[in-house]
C-alpha cells in the first residue's frame, strides 16, 4: 500500500483503515436502529390497544435528559444527542403515518403519532 | 405492575420493558457514534496532512450504496439509511467548521469540509 499517495493514487492505508472502521460502525448502528424501530412499532401497537395517549411529554423529557447526559460521558455534543433523538422520532412518526395510510381503520389520533417518543 | 393501566396509571409493564430496550439501544448507538466521530476527525486530520481533497464523491457513492443494501437486509427503508448517512455527514461538517473557527491557521478548503464523507 502506498503510504505517500499523490492525487492520482489518493487512498493511503491509514485512510482505508479508518474507512473500514467507519463502515463497521455504520453497519452496527444501522442494525441497532432496525431493532429500535421494531420496539417503537410495538410501542405504537401497544398504545393503540390500551388507548394510551400517543405523546408522552414526561417520557420525552426523560429521554432527552438521559441522552444529553450520556453524550457528555461519551465526549459527544449534547446538542447532537438531542438532534439525533429528534431525527429518530421524526422517522418513527413517518412509520406510523405509513401504517395509518395503509390501514385507515386503525387510524391513530391526529397530531403526534402513537408511541413516537416510545 | 399494573397490567391494565388507566390514564391515571399509564405505564404498563410491557411498555416499560420496550422503553428499557429502546434506552439500551440508544445508549449503544450513541457510544458507537462517538467512536465514529473519532474516526472522522482522524480522517479530516489525515486528509489535511496529506493534502487530499476534502470531498470524495466515489467514496460517498459507495457508502450510500452499501448502507442502502444493508438497510434492505435489516428490514429498514433504504431511504432512511441514506437520510441517516446525510445526517451524520452534516454533523461531521459541523465538527470541522468548529475546528476551523477555533484554529483559522488550519483552515480547510472552502466548500465541503475535510473528510466529511470519510
Amino acid at each position: 500500500m502506498d503510504q505517500n499517495p499523490t492525487r492520482d493514487d489518493p487512498t493511503p492505508a491509514e485512510l482505508l483503515e479508518l474507512r473500514h472502521s467507519i463502515d463497521n460502525i455504520d453497519a452496527a448502528v444501522l442494525h441497532l436502529l432496525a431493532e429500535r424501530f421494531k420496539c417503537t412499532r410495538k410501542v405504537g401497537e401497544l398504545k393503540a390497544r390500551l388507548d394510551l395517549p400517543p405523546a408522552d411529554p414526561v417520557r420525552e423529557a426523560q429521554q432527552i435528559a438521559r441522552l444529553r447526559s450520556l453524550a457528555v460521558t461519551a465526549d459527544l455534543d449534547p446538542e447532537f444527542a438531542e438532534k439525533f433523538l429528534n431525527f429518530l422520532v421524526t422517522e418513527v412518526i413517518r412509520h406510523h403515518e405509513t401504517i395509518r395510510r395503509a390501514n385507515p381503520a386503525a387510524a391513530l389520533s391526529p397530531g403526534r403519532a402513537n408511541g413516537a417518543h416510545a
